[in-house]
């Protein structure tokens, strides 16, 4: 079976093996942060839908593991499609654990993930080389539900891309603000890529008044001397109706 | 003007769109560690090839800029072509920067970077919950020749992406050996996505043993916890010709 990765939303970012993959499956699970019109790329496929939302799980996880086992043994072409990119964050890995363990094969196909929607949206690179040399990617709360190393993430000299945090920015913002310059810029993407995108460029402690908490749909946050040029052309982005509230 | 990402190498992993900017390209200006066969997308395209090489400029960057702008000036449909994920290292900072101040307007087309290709490729997550809570992209070197802070990388609790590695792979092992365990699973691919990729898997002590430095082609080298299913089944991998000496 295939662990498809649906990307941040246009559907022009799937890459051209997903589009095939999709075009030739039988069966759809389908995340519920995919964009819908997903299944229109994937006709001969029966689509089940198998969401789980940030803390509310639609569908256990076990329950899913094992549709595609049934689905996979019954011998049908079965995509299970993740957002973004599958293999950053999402739990692709205990899938593949559990696929591997059941005697499945599992291909992975590559998408693209939030924040880099999110820069080509801001325009800028997210290693800018004058101000750091890498990215890390984190969520905003560990597994045992503890908080990130922040002092560790701020001394890497990395970028930083937050995932999952747009419940927790003041958390975020009190945490990196022991760490880091009050004037380091931040921005926020909502929806990269899709039509309905918001962008926030503020400076770090300005970051928690700015950006109310669960303010919307889910976004990523970025910070880091990368975004300096995001924040000065960012005039129409500032003033772009903020965090538009979000279904969930 | 269009900044267009190759990704690692498998055209097959172009997004749609950057498929269609191909397609209506006039000018392609081309990295050198782009797939070379990536002109037959671009039919219309003159192609203008202005690689640069770890160490070795065969094109200087200000070059390559005044190239672009120069090109995009006179009305031509323009795409600058960068492997793996143009907003991820490469420098396409500069780029952008020189291009908005010389009022050229520059739409980014993500792609996918080689470390996520390598994942797919070891069937592995690179955030495997059990094991971190994130990832951390960084090259080898800074900016300024200087290290990255292996302390401050190894205590983030991510899995390290390291690029522009494969010829500095002692001091690397030697850095990251002060900060992790002896036992941390290490995984290099090289060529990922491509007919002749590489992979190696080897616990960090050997990591120095195992990979001769400036053995071949580009690689990522991806190391912690993630990686250890990777390197549980990596016996075909583990066996396989190593490193194969590269053109450069």
């Amino acid at each position: 079976m295939v662990l498809l990765s649906a990307g941040p939303g246009d559907l022009e970012l799937l890459t051209l093996k997903a589009a095939r993959a999709l075009a030739q499956a039988e069966v759809l699970l389908l995340d519920e942060l995919v964009n819908p019109q997903i299944v229109e790329l994937a006709p001969q496929a029966r689509v089940v839908r198998v969401g789980k939302r940030g803390g509310c799980r639609s569908t256990p996880q076990a329950f899913i593991c094992r549709l595609m086992r049934r689905y996979a043994l019954q011998g049908l072409r079965v995509v299970r499609v993740k957002g973004g990119e599958a293999l950053l964050f999402g739990r692709a890995g205990e899938e593949i654990d559990f696929l591997r363990d059941a005697g499945v094969p599992v291909r992975v196909v590559n998408g693209i993930s939030a924040a880099f929607a999110a820069a080509a949206s801001l325009g800028v690179s997210l290693t800018h080389r004058e101000h750091c040399h890498g990215i890390t990617f984190v969520t905003a709360h560990t597994a045992d539900h503890g908080e990130p190393d922040w002092e560790a993430l701020a001394r890497s000299g990395t970028t930083l891309a937050i995932y999952m945090g747009m419940g927790r920015i003041a958390s975020i913002a009190a945490g990196l603000l022991r760490h880091l310059p009050g004037t380091t810029p931040v921005a926020i993407v909502q929806a990269a890529s899709q039509p309905d995108e918001a962008r926030l460029c503020v400076e770090l402690r300005d970051l928690a008044r700015a950006a109310p908490e669960r303010a919307g749909a889910p976004g990523v946050i970025l910070v880091g001397g990368a975004l300096a040029t995001a924040q000065a052309d960012a005039a129409g982005a500032r003033a772009a109706p903020l965090l538009r509230a979000a279904s969930a």
